[in-house]
């Protein structure tokens, strides 16, 4: 199932809501809605009421539930098409995806961390950077205590929205990821439970300014201001049912051009061993992002090139989608103060 | 003033509130219901209700209102101090503080950064490790782009609460550290006018775990699970008036014994530079927690030593009060696995 969180324009403003991607992705299924028309079928009272606590309308509290609401989202989706029903009580069921807003599949996650896991990837990056500024890390560090940072969960960003240019960077820079939404809550989970704790897979344009990025790394206390004024997520969180993060084909491209192609592979720690990794001394909640770090190419840095301002970088991944975004222009204001001393 | 989230037991359950110190912290004002007596003294209708928009009973509620909401708080606390006023409309309005329980002032903060702005400690530190253990910066690199990492705010302790002593760790040790508290939102805040953005002070314990944190380190992206298990703050908020954060006196004792003392002394660069420096490109919100770093000598890592399971640890700072937490036993099940590889 590919789960998006959507907006509706009314007359009334406009409303977020959940739904599941199908035919080809070019309909959307609101999931709440769905589900009080089939507990009202099946004799329920207070269908509506019921489907907020069986299936919420927002990401958060539905994934928050775990299968058992994917579940009860397959059954009433494939119910309401079974009688080709649109709409239910005044309320619309079924939208052409071109209707409707896309926004980030969970617009404000709790949490965002990141790892760095494809060992191809760092080896091509640090090779690009002067002695002085690479950290004195090995490959095998990284698989024994797995690093990783956590970033700014106010500035995430959907499908479709303008990436803001910081004006303290002349390098701007895309990250092709991979992530993982946590659905059931849990601490101390162990690697063997770890995959009933990952809800599904998204699309995770870590956004990059290199040069401030580099300069904060020196201090040993990680990523800041080069990361956190943008993450991208979406366009929708892929079930872990049938999709294999390992094998999927991952692409990005800038103003059309393929600049990366590639999978995430065999990661240095699976996505399971992050999880139950993170989980330690530490609870994780529904709507979590894991990324898994940028796979071999998937970055400018590794190219030896930049995201100019105003251009459309699009990354794609098979089984889930294609995340789509314009980078706004340079401000004006464009001053990078940080240089200062 | 000194602003403190406190917890009511009542026979329909605990409640948070928050509260003003007086009497040499001896008694708590409940702030919300003073502001409400004030409000019906003078004639409003509905003063519960205005007194939860004025000055709500929340921390992070309170503190987003800025100094309006602390000037209204002062007042009402004056007015119910002259009339002896304990009690109004069956709501309690005065507690000894000995009554109730003191929480982490605020008990979830929506984010929390650390930096490391004082030299001398950096110096210190470094000193302890191995060469290879160093990551490659120099002092100059920490002024120019100040780096931080960011803390999980899921596992923030107040005063007298038990610190877990992680499965994964043989070097648990303090950090004795000032934060600022956001009080008004904002968003590119210049450093001038970053003061109307700190709401104050507080003390802040970064509980660390150095074996694992310094093996995180190496990685380039900062420390994570050798901190984020656990954070303390407390007693108290100290409003910035009156309050001078580079003098205050800092002491940090063991069971009695005192491991550290001094002041956080000449920053790197300021708190409000900080402040100024985090909002470029982000939002800042009220509760937010942006420590200073470690002090110089504040912490067992500078002194060749670490904190024992089962050690009482307080941390004292004049004006703000001593923020006392004892460490739990070594669990059972200790088990490091993180050396594996």
């Amino acid at each position: 199932m590919k789960l998006v969180t959507f907006e509706v324009s009314t007359p009334v403003g406009p409303f977020a809501r959940i739904g599941a991607l199908t035919d080809a992705d070019a309909a959307i299924w609101d999931i709440n809605f769905c589900v009080a028309r089939s507990l009202a079928l099946g004799g329920r009272n207070a269908p509506l009421e019921r489907a907020d606590l069986d299936a919420p309308a927002d990401m958060i509290g539905f994934l928050g539930l775990g299968s058992a609401a994917t579940d009860l989202a397959a059954d009433a989706i494939g119910r309401a098409g079974e009688a080709d029903a649109t709409v239910w009580e005044g309320r619309r069921l079924r939208y052409a995806t071109s209707e409707v807003r896309i926004l980030a599949p969970v617009p404000r996650p709790p949490t965002i961390r990141d790892f760095l896991m494809v060992k191809e990837h760092v080896e091509n990056s640090f090779a690009r950077l002067p002695a002085d500024k690479r950290p004195p890390h090995s490959i095998a560090d990284m698989a024994r205590a797995p690093g990783h940072w956590k970033g700014n969960p106010r500035n995430v960003f959907g499908p479709g929205a303008e990436i803001p240019y910081p004006s303290y960077t002349d390098e701007f820079d895309y990250e092709l990821e991979l992530a993982v939404v946590i659905g059931r809550p849990g601490r101390d989970i162990s690697v063997d439970q770890a995959p009933e704790h990952i809800a599904g897979y998204t699309i995770f344009n870590d956004w990059s300014a290199r040069d401030i990025q580099m300069e904060e790394m020196k201090v040993g206390l990680g990523p800041a201001l080069g990361k956190d004024f943008a993450f991208s997520i979406g366009p929708c969180i892929r079930t872990a049912d049938g999709f294999d993060p390992v094998t999927a084909v991952m692409t990005a491209a800038v103003d059309g051009v393929e600049w990366s192609r590639g999978t995430i592979g065999d990661m240095l720690r699976s996505f399971p061993e992050l999880v139950s990794w993170v989980s330690r001394a530490q609870e994780l909640q529904p709507g979590d992002i894991i990324g898994g770090g940028t796979i071999a190419n998937g970055c400018g840095l590794e190219l030896g090139r930049y995201v100019p301002p105003g251009s459309v970088v699009e990354l794609a991944v098979d089984g889930i989608g294609r995340l789509e975004n314009r980078v706004s222009a340079k401000p004006e204001s464009s001053n990078p103060s940080w240089h200062r001393g």
